[in-house]
């Protein structure tokens, strides 16, 4: 990483400014592991950065810069894109101002990684409410990212905690529709991208363990034939093809071995399955990952913590553990730089028609 | 509960004899809270008993009679039905002799409930499979009792660990299946019987919280409609009869909130909802008690322990909180006796058709 040929570049965006984010981002610059990690293009206001750095009593050094200035590639910078007055956009509230300044400095950092100057992005918490107040169709981070890089391929989302991730093959759909959207296709579709997703992390040989969809994993057929006529042969598909991963195994079980080291990752067969147990094992310390992108994509899980923003109390773990992950994968898998440095603002010019 | 008048009195069956069944009772029987919690009428084989006693250092002080003595109702015996050589039951086996035992341990300790002589049943461990080889079509310790005691009202299985409980609508059914077997009336009926076997436990004024059935307990209808078109106008109806209980609430943080003592109970809509998250936070530990039969039974959630069965390591923590629970329960709602104490043999004895 200290090897300045190999320091990644992660374009950072300010998340909601309302919340925990700008303490967290100013908590975080400060900090000699994170700066030893990667290069960082951060976005933002400069004015609410500087709002959270007084909060929590630290300096803002980054250079700062405006979006029409050449990126240097050889030092962070913030780039000041001077859209907020932090008076508008009041600690602890959901407003449109907030939601439309985290939704124009991330799709900036998508911009930068999709046109090669960075090599992940990484973003503060986002407030959903205030998302959609600014961008009333938004649906989630994926969507979102995919129409702005005008990607059409598989991507996911991965829960990642202290070394445990879970990967899952449905997510925001009703219960009742679950079973009819579990194919072999996208179970191996799933194997691959979380395979892919932990060896670019670092873990050269990942274990992956699948999930059952009924309880006790259908008991031998008694309780549903799912994990016998489809999750078991896309297993024993997704082994054929060199993927170590192995199950269908109990739900309520399969997290209990997970956690003492049995596997790196679970894929889980919907929403719950997954969430249930990563909440109780501490998920919100966790983070968030978007896989399958041309680049990773990395936040701490928790969310804006209106309770606390604008205290200093916000704790930077997951948002220190959500930049060295971005560090570690975009080390691996390095962006091809564009011939010559270019700004923010030649990054988001509207691209011509194909 | 020193009141000898009002001591309440447990069948108390031993389970099956390859696990760790035997050990646990040896030490159970000599603890001096569990002693004066209840009386016991203990049903088993002395052999076999002998064997656990013999393993942990323990003695056996508990006096022994046989199917046809009269049951004496101020002191715990142990009825010896002499149906079992412990060499016939090897530790850690799935065999046929330990299953025959474990049922007919059982059945006996139901029929005592049903006569009036025990005002609760708790058992050690059972083995399931080898409770199907004793009985090919064993399915669960409610549909066996409900056979034996000729009863067609509603049972249901809860997990309690630490305070907190779990009850489920749907159990072991498909998960396709789920939904459409979630109806108001089934939720209201797990409610009453949640709220009664909390009150019954010693509980005055149980707090209940319901699942949702969807991821984020359906977003406001995007990710499903049950939570307000069935789950939600249950919770009310259920409310407007003085159950004190709320929700829908979304599956992955209900749990967090009923561990920090928001909650008694959490009523899951299917299996795994809350097996996932009471196995994590450690229900092994904790207890199964079978509630809507006119006595409750008890036993540890942990099963038979074959890898250390027969070695004396065996942790007593969750039978003791299955002991204590039914004494709890069976002193605040005692059964009538008979006019005359009866033997075992008496209760066994095939009853006339009506």
């Amino acid at each position: 990483m200290a090897d300045a040929k190999h320091t990644p570049t992660i374009a950072f965006a300010m998340g909601d400014a309302s919340g925990i984010g700008s303490e967290l981002m100013a908590k975080v610059l400060a900090d000699a592991d994170i700066a030893a990690a990667a290069r960082y293009i951060v976005i933002g206001d400069s004015r609410v950065l500087a709002r959270g750095a007084s909060i929590v009593g630290l300096p803002v050094t980054l250079p700062v810069v405006g979006p029409d200035a050449t990126l240097p590639r050889d030092r962070s910078v913030f780039v000041d894109l001077g859209h907020l007055d932090p008076k508008d956009a009041p600690f602890g509230t959901v407003n449109l101002a907030s939601g439309r300044f985290a939704l124009e400095n991330f799709r900036t950092a998508l911009l930068l990684g999709l046109a090669g100057e960075a090599d992940a992005v990484a973003f503060t918490p986002f407030n959903k409410a205030a998302m959609r107040l600014a961008h009333p169709p938004y649906e989630d981070e994926i969507g979102f990212t995919a129409g702005v890089l005008g990607f059409d391929g598989k991507a996911k989302e991965f829960n990642i905690l202290e070394g445990l991730w879970n990967a899952r093959v449905t997510s925001h759909v009703p219960l009742k529709d679950v079973a009819a959207l579990i194919t072999p296709d996208e179970i191996i579709d799933n194997l691959v991208l979380t395979a892919d997703a932990l060896r670019t992390s670092g873990i050269a040989s990942p274990r992956i363990a699948v999930a059952g969809l009924n309880p006790h994993a259908g008991d031998g057929g008694n309780f549903g034939r799912e994990e016998i006529d489809v999750i078991g042969p896309a297993v024993e598909t997704a082994k054929s093809r060199g993927i170590a991963c192995d199950g269908p195994f109990p739900a309520d079980t399969v997290f209990l071995r997970a956690q003492r080291g049995d596997f790196d990752a679970v894929l889980t067969m919907y929403h719950d399955q997954g969430q249930i147990a990563m909440k109780l094992i501490g998920f919100d310390r966790g983070v968030t990952m978007l896989g399958g992108f041309p680049f990773p994509i990395c936040t701490p899980a928790h969310g804006t913590a209106h309770d606390i923003a604008g205290t200093g109390k916000a704790n930077t773990g997951a948002t220190r553990a959500a930049l060295l992950l971005a560090a570690r994968m975009a080390a691996a898998a390095p962006r091809v730089r564009p011939p010559a440095p270019l700004s923010v603002s030649a990054v988001r010019a509207p691209r011509k028609a194909a």
